[in-house]
C-alpha cells in the first residue's frame, strides 16, 4: 500500500520525455508535492556502475544482447528498492524518465527476444512498483531521428549505440508502445507527441490532473 | 548442433567442485581433449566488471536480491555467448565450475524467489548453453561449512558473503540441488562428496567416461 504516485514517461527517441518529465515536475513541484526524478540506466551508486559497463567503459567489452537486458533490469530492481519504493512510501511521488516498458519496447518488440519473456523479467526487477500512469509520447520515426539529431548537433555529442541503429528498428519499438498502449488500457495514456513542447505539456497536464486530482 | 561437451560442477560450499573440475580435466586432457575452465561469476571482461560490482567494489553498494540475480545472469550470458558456445562449436569441451543451476539452487531454493522464475531467466541467459551433463558434489551442510572453514583459515581469508549466511539457508541449497537432479534425471549425476577426493574422482570419472566415451 503506497502513498505516492508513479508516473513513468516512455516513447521513442526525439519524443521529448525529459522535457515533458520536466515540466510536468514543476507543476506538480507548484502543488507542493515531493518529487523524486529517475533517468534509467542509474538513479543509484550500483546503477551508475552498471551504466558504465553497458556503456563499455568499465568492461572495454560489448554486452551481448541478453546481458544489456540483465544490466538494465539489474540496475532497474536496484532503483525500485534504493529510490522509488522508499519515495513513494513517505509519500513522494516518483516520475521516471523511461521505465520497464522501455525493455518491452526495445528489447522485445525492437531487438526480437519474446515480449511475454521481457515482461517476466521486468515484474521480477520490479516487484510491486508499477506504474500508476505511464504517458507515451508518441512521435513517428522520422521526425524523432530529426530532433535527436539536432539535439546532438547542439551538444556535438555522438550518436549513441542505441539511437544510431537502424530506422525499422526504431519503427518496431514505436509500434510495440503503441501496442503497449493497447494491452494495458488501465495506466497508458498515450499523447501526440509530433508537436510543440507547450501543448502536449497541457495534455499531459489534464491526463495527471483528472486522473489523480480529480477535485480540479 | 555443437560438437564439444559442456559439463557443469554444482553442489553446496566445500563440495570440491573445483577440486573435482581440476582432476577431471586432467583425465580429459590425457586424453588429447581442448578443455575450456569457466568459474563464475566472471570468465570475460564484463564478467570481471560485473563480479566487481557484485563485491560492492565497483558500486560501494550491496545489490539487492533481485539486482545479484540478475547480474549473476548477465554475466552468465557474456561468458555463454563469448567463451562457452564458440568453444563447443569448435570442438573444445567446457568445464564449468558452478553454472546456472546454482543461481535455481542459491536464489530459488535457498532465498526464496519462485524455482521457475529462477529458471526461465536461466534459459535466457544461456540459450542452448544446456549442460550435457552436471555433476552434483552433494555434502550436507556440516561437513560443507567444516571444509570451508579450514579452507580459509589456511589462506586468511574471511568467508564471503554467501558461506557467512545461516545454515538453514544452506539446507535448502543442498535440498534444493537434490530436487533438480530428481526433477533432471537426463543431465544430473549425483556423485557422494563426503568422503576423500580420490574416491569422489574415480565415480566423476566413471560417469563422465560410460557417458561420453562409452568405447572406453
Amino acid at each position: 500500500m503506497t502513498k505516492g504516485r508513479l508516473i513513468t514517461f516512455e516513447g521513442p527517441e526525439g519524443a521529448g520525455k525529459s522535457t515533458q518529465a520536466a515540466m510536468l515536475i514543476a507543476r506538480l513541484e507548484a502543488r507542493g508535492i515531493e518529487i523524486i526524478y529517475t533517468r534509467e540506466p542509474g538513479g543509484t551508486k550500483l546503477g551508475e556502475a552498471i551504466r558504465g559497463v553497458l556503456q563499455y567503459n568499465a568492461a572495454g567489452e560489448a554486452p551481448c544482447p541478453e546481458s544489456e537486458v540483465l544490466l538494465f533490469e539489474a540496475s532497474r530492481a536496484q532503483l525500485v528498492r534504493q529510490v522509488i519504493l522508499p519515495a513513494l512510501e513517505r509519500g513522494a511521488w516518483v516520475v521516471c524518465d523511461r521505465f520497464f516498458d522501455s525493455t518491452t519496447a526495445y528489447q522485445g518488440f525492437g531487438r526480437g527476444f519474446p515480449v511475454e519473456l521481457m515482461e517476466t523479467i521486468n515484474r521480477f526487477a520490479v516487484g510491486e512498483a508499477v506504474p500508476d500512469m505511464t504517458i507515451l509520447l508518441d512521435v513517428n520515426v522520422s521526425l524523432g531521428m530529426q530532433r535527436c539529431a539536432k539535439r546532438q548537433a547542439g551538444q556535438a555529442m555522438k550518436y549513441d549505440r542505441i539511437e544510431s541503429e537502424a530506422l525499422e528498428f526504431h519503427e518496431r519499438v514505436r509500434q510495440g508502445y503503441l501496442e503497449l498502449a493497447r494491452r494495458y488500457p488501465e495506466r497508458f495514456r498515450q499523447v501526440d507527441a509530433m508537436r510543440h513542447a507547450e501543448p502536449i505539456a497541457d495534455d499531459v497536464w489534464r491526463l495527471v490532473r483528472d486522473a489523480f486530482f480529480p477535485e480540479g
